[in-house]
């Protein structure tokens, strides 16, 4: 007998038909003798519908009152559920994360973890009931509803799976687990078997979207393997976990696209410190910048080139244009005609040469290398939008991951 | 400077441009200086969405799991109420049943209030906050998630208002008042400025809709003064408070016309014992029995009638026709063209001659009694269903509530 947590999305749980195929796969799991809790967010969409009636109201709406109001989602979620499951006669008993003993910080609307006592949890499941939680949301010490932002309810499914000393944590989704690539743009892309934390979190700061890093963080801090997998189907998904030795012998594990980036170009005389205050007034604004490089020119003059997400480049283009005044003037320029192209992998640490033959794939494609990135097991180069996915196609294939 | 409770129902906040009119009235209360407590109830329409979306799942949804389901509906329209607030320039704080303070007992669907504590509400007042209370739940002593069941809003803001020693309760709603008889059928019915609790009571059973008696009783037994009023204009509506002496003198207060009755009759041999059987029957089947009246035949046989709720008879019908068996047999006949017609007034106490004046009006007009029912304030007829609301213009204007 194993305890085992599993996480249902919103898209999971879209409808009351879904929920009824979530409720079966529970059910399943239960009848061959495991002890169940499962974790499960607002319906998809009403989490929308709430926050447009609240900016109806106040486009500003209070942060407090915003966690009272979209925790109702998971709350309707945990409910129907268990309902659900009662109808297949499978005992089940909801938890609201309150009730469920999650105690987070004041910060609405972005709390963090501070505890989780898991309530009554593991009486319910010896009295052989499937406990069905809240995800996403707790209470701070007062008792005041809180939420735990994006991605909350990953890290509420994980945090559950540490606390309650789970044998495993699932994580359904609409995807059937992490692949080598995107398999919307590279043919070939294959469902990765095993991943490490590291890789994970790599493929998801680099466009890949199955899971926000902050609950991989939190499975890689407090070591609790997990499972992505699909809530349409019944195939095994990816299991993340540490690190193993036999993992290494893969040199690179995957390969992420991002078409979302835009370029910006900064001319300006060289002088010691300019990069600096470009970059405290971007901070200042709020404005992520992911690859940064600098060429220094021929006539004591510098060019600045950075990337930052499609969706801010008029912010950002605005603030270093009134940064640059005070540095005495320059040019300012930025393109939408960017991807970055990364690959991923644990073995890079041990194997040297990879970025060698990256670029070797790149130069036999004609790509033309913008900028270039790298980090202790992932190598990102900005490169032109046009033939991106068919340059992603390339890599991916040259690295083997096809096979 | 009042403490003043306000609770609005589903109707009232059914949509984002209602709850803004909510808001509003609610500012007005707060901008002239008083303490404001408002209780709201789910969006009209959502608990049924819930429900429907529940037995979807399973027909027969576990009651514990109900409530966890249900009291989502009042959550969200506290949160979008204080944002609403907020959005005006009115400080606001939303407090659900739970964290109200609204101790009841473990009785899911159907729980009785036990204790209200108020939370922090006096805090939160002195401090100059609107406090938005859900109204409809409350929590039992282990904090499993309750409801009150029907017309428990209207109960919560009560009993709120007791606790509170609020100056007074305003139940906002749909109708503009207590009115001598239903305006829809009776011309010339006219706003009752103010009534007591037990006129209330007998109008409410007999078939005014305006609100559920427990609420009342509730008002009566802690002597809270409410007022039903609109919350779609600035009208005042109807006090209801104790029996003042000066509304002895009105003998009749109002009419209230029940179209959705039936009446059954039951033929059967006349021993002792016999009623007693049928109507033990009826209970065990939760048959809600309203008007009984029994004739004795010529030849040793007794027609006895009964009134029942439109929707129950072929369940009443299926009950008494098992239940004759028993008795050596007998007819059951029944009809759904029966109207109830009511006159309330505590004014009847002291007065004689009231049900000789109705019988008079109603022998004027032709119409047949089939049945007679009364109380110490109330004095109810069964009649045909055909001429029903001419008869109760009639009744209406011949006690003079058009004056």
């Amino acid at each position: 007998m194993a305890l085992i947590v599993k996480k249902f999305g919103g898209t999971s749980v879209g409808d009351v038909d879904r929920i009824r195929n979530v409720a079966a796969k529970i059910k399943q799991t239960y009848d061959a003798g495991n002890q169940v809790v499962v974790v499960v967010s607002a319906r998809g969409g009403v989490t929308n519908e709430l926050i447009a009636r609240a900016k109806a109201l106040n486009p500003q709406p209070n942060e407090r009152e915003m966690d009272m109001l979209l925790t109702v989602g998971e709350q309707e979620t945990i409910a129907l559920t268990a309902i659900a499951l009662h109808g297949m006669g499978v005992p089940a008993i909801s938890r609201t994360g309150a009730q469920a003993g999650v105690v987070t910080d004041s910060e609405h609307t972005r709390s963090r973890i501070l505890d989780i006592s898991g309530g009554d949890i593991h009486e319910q499941l010896n009295a052989g009931k499937v406990v069905i939680v809240a995800g996403f949301q707790g209470a701070d010490s007062s008792g005041e509803i809180t939420t735990l932002g994006r991605g909350g309810s990953d890290l509420s499914a994980i945090a559950m799976a540490a606390v309650l000393k789970a044998d495993l944590c699932q994580i359904y989704t609409d995807v059937e687990g992490v692949y080598t690539s995107d398999p919307r743009i590279v043919k070939s892309a294959r469902k990765i078997p095993q991943i490490s934390y590291e890789e994970m979190l790599e493929l998801a700061s680099s466009g890949s979207k199955v899971m926000q890093a902050r609950a991989v963080e939190f499975a890689q801090n407090y070591n609790v393997v997990f499972e992505v997998r699909s809530s349409f189907n019944n195939q095994p998904g990816t299991i993340v976990k540490a690190e193993v030795p036999s993992m290494e012998d893969v040199v690179v594990s995957g390969v992420a696209l991002d078409k979302n980036q835009a370029k910006i170009t900064v001319g300006l005389p060289d002088k010691p410190g300019t990069a600096a205050k470009i970059f405290q007034a971007l901070g200042e604004a709020n404005v992520l910048v992911d690859m940064i490089v600098q060429n220094i020119g021929t006539a004591g003059s510098a060019n600045l080139s950075f990337t930052v997400n499609k969706d801010d480049v008029q912010r950002a283009t605005d603030v270093v244009n009134s940064a640059i005044v005070d540095l005495g003037g320059g040019q300012v320029s930025h393109t939408g005609d960017i991807a970055k192209l990364s690959i991923v992998g644990v073995g890079m640490r041990s194997h040297a040469g990879v970025a060698a033959i990256l670029f070797e794939i790149l130069a036999k494609h004609d790509v033309n290398i913008e900028m270039i990135s790298t980090s202790e097991i992932k190598i990102s180069v900005a490169i032109d939008l046009e033939n991106a996915d068919a340059v992603a196609n390339a890599v991916h294939d040259g690295f083997g991951l096809d096979k």
